[in-house]
């Protein structure tokens, strides 16, 4: 197989995304997230890189896993403070034409009828370039935060983001037909009222009376990520996800997934090549070898041990704080008493791995794999990973930024090109074009393709929008 | 008193705003709403005019109140089409600098702890610029669409309301103290956990415990603004309100509003001049009255009467479409069966309205008052409305979108500044510098500042949040 590689940029609206500490590294520029031109310049960095698209990770909630304590996440900075990501969206499409961005909102925190009517907003606005990571939240914190005890249980957690999409396909998909709106100005008619329909929704969890407040954006639907590698997660993934991200840390941990995801996406009656999968992966780049391996020292030289804890803590909802740092990890026990070996899913599971190397190994990169070459050996690497599994492509995890980006655009992306292994020009169209190749709709096989505007299965009774008035 | 004007624009993410059937005027581009370069020229235009702010409105919901029937409004695209004005704002802030951003939204539909995340992203990137229209909902088909039976009694919104400010304050305010934020690369300490606080609010209608996940951004708390009339509204205005927005049709209504408003604000410990209060005009220029008024009849004429009263009828609640045309307006009932007249707060109310009549005032301006002339013309009459009543200057509503912010742009503002009632240049520093030019932040004696971050008046526990871990 000699697929194009395709890469996001996996990057978040916080100082210290997954490279804990590295903030503090001199040519970093994260610390300064808040201004619109650090967005709108990396944007264009990006589209300068042909890079498809914009990966913006969030997450509601503060890491206080790790020794129980939210301090370690304040102190450095471990995604927190962390800013809303859709804000970022419009100021980077004004200077670009093709980059789509893909971001993360949570079924959690917003009713899914205003919820659509802001992605079909940003859909309008970047003119069919918006993707949507759709996460159920991870964080006791976050929801403590908006006035519930604890996170529902998990698998409770994906059926009510499954009614939540549910909502948001009949709004957007069903809602108003493709030649409802006239525009005529000489009759006096902006759109045929015949042609606009009440959705009437009426499940486990949503229930929702009343046309969508949006005429038909490009896209309609965003493009449909989802991260997450939970058996019920991968469900809902091969159900909704057009594009799934995960952090394999080996190649066979790819290859497993990407088989399993594209089975389940077929066994939902879908194509296997309906979903793509993105694995994170973080490379570090020089002119040579020994440069890029220079540069790995040096930055490695500003990994924080205790904010690389923080993190993993969080992300796994074990205390890591309650080991010695040369404790080996088949010591640590999951909240339930189990083994957490699994858990932590490292780059190489037969080893022994004590705390402190796991949290080194983590410091860079993220649980996800690591390169460290130059372009050609990154380049080798990169289509090794493509090869050996099927997958579509990476995201691309920051260091240090924007200069892990910039070496990405002006020394990795050329070396794929000579090899004919990476585009020398973007495809027409919105973001799900240029993934797909088939229009910017949702594939007719998927789910949000088959959904009626009422639950009976037939049209809403236009009466009851009406309803006492 | 010879203040200053200050001039808002008044506009809405949607094709037909306050000018129902404007949009089909052959020189109009509202219909352009979901182009991103209509607005990023449109900031920028009104940027050139020195205007202190854009005002951009909002509703959740379809008109459906006129026949009982949302068919109306979706023909004649009366604010509906409406997308989120939220995504607006940075891709505007990007081209502007000085240009402030009052955007509307509703604490209806989302959780004020992840509300406030967006609002300080905003200020964060805009460096300043944002206000925050604070509205409760006034459509039922909005309540409808997030599975709601009806909207709650007005007042128990305003109590609802009152929660969800607190919230909001306690966040913004009183989370991160002044110096928490250290960004100290060389000691790797980006911000003193000791400086931040989480909050425990125990409020009738929300529990949050939690810190707020932004640093304190320029403002902290937006620019706050409140629009509504009525005696509850009033009170709500008086406690929270910075900036008021009023429609009053006559000079006399609107004194006695702006006395009425100040005297409440004093009565809550606040200073008279803490609240601006802007009413809505609308302004048609022409170089000469002749050619101003030949503008407005050629408008007129494309005023869609039923796309008035869609809106007026949802404004009020009442359904005009069970009245003949030619029906005097007091024969309207509310909904309780007493006389609508004053509900409909006519320009005139000596005079004997038809439903005709009103729709066809209604067409053009809204309820505000409209005055059409020269640029001498309309300033002698914008003076004498400022100096008459003690408010501080308009929000400008839109006829023919753009033309009539060119107009005042190019026609108006030169007056105004000739008379040395407009200013030549922005005053330095944040939306609320320029609002008050006393410093970026809420008045000391604002309920804002009130706040502490517990209820029990003591900082929350520490140890409340990482619960449980």
């Amino acid at each position: 197989m000699t697929k194009d590689i395709r890469l996001n940029a996996f990057i978040m609206n916080t100082v210290g995304h997954v490279a804990p500490g590295l903030w503090t590294h001199p040519r970093d520029h994260t610390a300064d997230y808040r201004r619109l031109t650090y967005w709108t310049e990396l944007a264009q960095l990006l589209e300068r890189g042909l890079f498809d698209g914009m990966f913006i990770a969030d997450v509601i909630g503060v890491y206080d896993v790790f020794h129980g304590d939210r301090d370690f996440a304040i102190r450095h900075a471990a995604q927190v403070p962390v800013n809303d990501p859709l804000q970022l969206v419009t100021a980077m499409a004004l200077v670009t034409r093709h980059l789509g961005f893909g971001v993360t909102s949570s079924v959690s925190y917003e009713h899914p009828y205003t919820f659509a009517r802001r992605i079909s907003t940003l859909d309008h606005l970047t003119e069919g370039r918006i993707g949507w990571n759709i996460v159920t939240s991870y964080l006791d914190s976050g929801a403590r935060s908006v006035g519930q005890d604890a996170l529902a249980a998990h698998d409770d957690r994906y059926a009510y983001a499954d009614d939540y999409l549910d909502v948001c396909y009949k709004l957007w998909e069903a809602s108003w037909e493709d030649d409802a709106v006239l525009r005529d100005r000489s009759r006096g008619v902006f759109a045929d009222p015949d042609k606009v329909h009440a959705i009437r929704h009426r499940g486990p969890h949503f229930h929702v009376d009343g046309v969508h407040l949006c005429e038909p954006s490009p896209q309609r639907t965003p493009v449909l990520y989802q991260a997450g590698g939970s058996g019920r997660g991968r469900q809902f993934a091969a159900r909704h996800a057009e594009a799934v991200f995960i952090g394999a840390p080996t190649t066979a941990i790819l290859k497993t997934y990407v088989d399993s995801v594209r089975a389940s996406a077929v066994a939902q009656g879908r194509a296997a090549d309906d979903v793509k999968v993105f694995n994170m992966h973080t490379v570090v780049l020089g002119r040579t070898d020994a440069e890029a391996e220079e540069k790995h020292r040096d930055y490695r030289r500003h990994v924080n041990r205790d904010a690389a804890l923080t993190l993993l803590s969080g992300w796994t909802g074990i205390d890591l704080g309650k080991y010695e740092l040369d404790e080996p990890l088949r010591h640590v026990k999951t909240n339930a008493g189990q083994s957490a070996v699994e858990t932590f899913s490292t780059a190489d599971p037969a080893r022994t791995w004590t705390i402190r190397e796991l949290a080194d190994w983590v410091g860079i990169g993220g649980r996800g794999p690591v390169t460290v070459g130059s372009p050609a050996a990154v380049a080798d690497e990169l289509e090794a990973w493509m090869d050996e599994t099927g997958s579509d492509g990476f995201n691309l995890g920051s260091v240090v930024m924007p200069e892990t980006f910039k070496d990405v655009v002006e020394l990795l992306v050329p070396e794929l090109q000579r090899r004919g292994r990476y585009k020398r020009d973007y495809a027409a169209g919105t973001f799900r074009d240029k993934l797909f190749g088939r229009g910017p709709r949702l594939a007719p096989s998927h789910r949000g393709r088959q959904v009626k505007i009422d639950d009976a299965g037939e049209p809403a009774a236009r009466e009851s929008v009406a309803a006492g008035e």
